[in-house]
This record gives C-alpha cells, sequence and structure tokens, in this order.
C-alpha cells in the first residue's frame, strides 16, 4: 500500500485500494515462485510450485478484468507485506541448508504468502459483497478457493515427505 | 528473518529461526496494536484490539518461555514481512477516511496480521511435533488458537457492525 495519506471516501475506494495491492502481491510471486521451485529438492514441492505459478498467472489476469469492468487502473501500489514474505522466503532459497530442512523452511515462507493472500482476497470478496457486486465477489471467491487449496497442498507435503524425511536424520 | 546467508543443519536449527521470527513478529505487533485501537471508531473493534494487545503479551512470553526451555537467545532477527504488514496498517491508521470505511481498512488489515501468525505459529507447531517436543508443541498450537480466534472475532466485526453501517452510505 502506499505511503503518502491515504483517502478513502466509501468501501468502493478501500475496494480498490484491496484489490491494487493484491495485484502488487501476485506480481511479486510471478517472480518469486519459479526461484523457490529451483531451490525445492521434493519433485512433490516442485511440482506445487510450478502448478501454483500457473494459478497465479490466472489470479493476475482475473484481477485485470476486474479493473477493466471498474474502469480503474491496476497499478500504483508496492505491496509492502509481500515484499518483506518474499525477501523471507530468498533467505529459505540462499540457505546453505540440509535438502529437507530447506524444503521445509520453503514450505513455511510459501505458507506465510498463502496466508497473506488468503486474508486480502477474503476482505476484497466481502466488499464485493457488499457492494451488491456478485460477479466480481465471485471471481474473487475462485481465487481465494484456489490459495486455500495451494495451503492445504503445502501442508500435506510438509506432513508427508519432507518434515518426516528431515525429522528422521535427527532424531533425538 | 536475516539476510546474510543462513545456515540450517537440522529441523531444529529451522524451528529456532521460525521462533525468533514469530518472536519479533509479535514484539512489532505490541507497538502497533495500541495505534490501531485509538484509530478505530467502532467500540467493538476497539475492544477486540485492546483484548488482542494483552493476548500478544502472553503469547511474547509463551515465546520466551520456549527460548528459555531450549537455551536459546530469543533475539536476532526481524521479521520483514510483519514490518511490511504494520506499515500497511499505518497507512489505515493515517488515513483521511470515512470512519466506517477506516474500520473495514483496519480489519482487513489486521486480519493479514493473523494469517501470517497463523502460518508461522503453524509451521513452528508442525516442526515441534516432528521433533518430538510435546509440551513446546502444544504451547504454540495454544497461540495458534488463539490467533485463528482473533481473526474469527474480526470477521463477525466486518459481517456485522462496520462493513454494513459503511455500505449503507453509499448503497449504489
Amino acid at each position: 500500500m502506499r505511503f503518502t495519506t491515504l483517502k478513502l471516501d466509501s468501501l468502493r475506494d478501500l475496494l480498490i485500494e484491496e484489490l491494487r495491492d493484491l495485484y502488487s502481491a501476485e506480481n511479486q510471486l510471478l517472480d518469486a515462485l519459479p526461484k523457490m521451485e529451483e531451490a525445492a529438492s521434493s519433485t512433490e514441492l516442485k511440482a506445487a510450485f510450478s502448478h501454483h505459478l500457473e494459478q497465479t498467472r490466472q489470479h493476475v489476469s482475473r484481477l485485470e478484468s476486474i479493473f477493466q469492468q471498474m474502469g480503474e487502473k491496476s497499478s500504483g501500489e508496492t505491496c509492502e507485506a509481500m515484499k518483506g514474505l518474499i525477501k523471507e522466503g530468498e533467505v529459505l532459497v540462499k540457505a546453505k541448508a540440509e535438502p529437507d530442512v530447506q524444503d521445509a523452511g520453503l514450505i513455511g515462507a510459501a505458507q506465510r504468502v498463502e496466508h497473506y493472500e488468503i486474508a486480502g482476497y477474503g476482505t476484497a470478496r466481502s466488499l464485493a459483497r457488499r457492494l451488491g457486486e456478485s460477479q466480481m465477489a465471485q471471481s474473487l471467491q475462485q481465487t481465494l478457493d484456489e490459495e486455500a487449496e495451494a495451503d492445504k497442498k503445502l501442508t500435506s507435503i510438509a506432513e508427508s515427505n519432507v518434515n518426516i524425511a528431515a525429522a528422521s536424520t535427527e532424531r533425538r
């Protein structure tokens, strides 16, 4: 979000602000996901990152359609939280770590990103509903569902392969 | 998280890293919540922020106990994601906005914070479980449950008072 004083006269203004924040977040994620995929060791985790990159492209395109329908610009915001989240992910990407431990760390970083988006899309979807924009709310809900699914998929990878393998190397 | 190369030899190293990240996040939140409480207009929202400040103090103290038990330092990390999240919250705190719209925005910012913590505590709890640290896992789960509760409370405030009131001022 911006760092000059924000002016919000209506829920519609707030919704546009939320959508621009998400648009910036998704675009930052487009750059980060390939690096996370490359850093991952588990085939399943690599596939999950690759699949989520495809989904992220669709999320960007859905947001662009919404901006077009609203007659509003998509740009002008930098999502500062996603900047921080991605910096944290990069620390894991570059870490000198046991492959399984690094994978567990990458999953943790990716789940923070998913939860950021879950909260953001949840807010935007609720605002769209309240403004009577049912088609827009539906489109945002679709992305929200996909982010929640991605989060669950990461949990299942963490609980099956990665963490068990990593834990087995250091059973105390 | 740190910006020098991170070295992770074991899941325990990763767990310490995650806990330090959360410790930094909670401490940043201790400073931010009173400002969000002051900026909120709805009595219910003010009370929710005030209640969550009390809970956050307990979360910090739980983390301190964990560090003590592990014989590890709590400091040394700055959670960059929380820095970004709080910057976004400050934009809403300082916004020139209709009170109800500002409240809706503050709720959105606070829910992003809650979701960050839900993801972070979820990862830390799972790592503790895998390391056989059941007492630690239980303590982290308790905080996780409180963060999830705080998130739900914010949703219910958004759905009852704030957004409906704000929407009613601009029915299109």
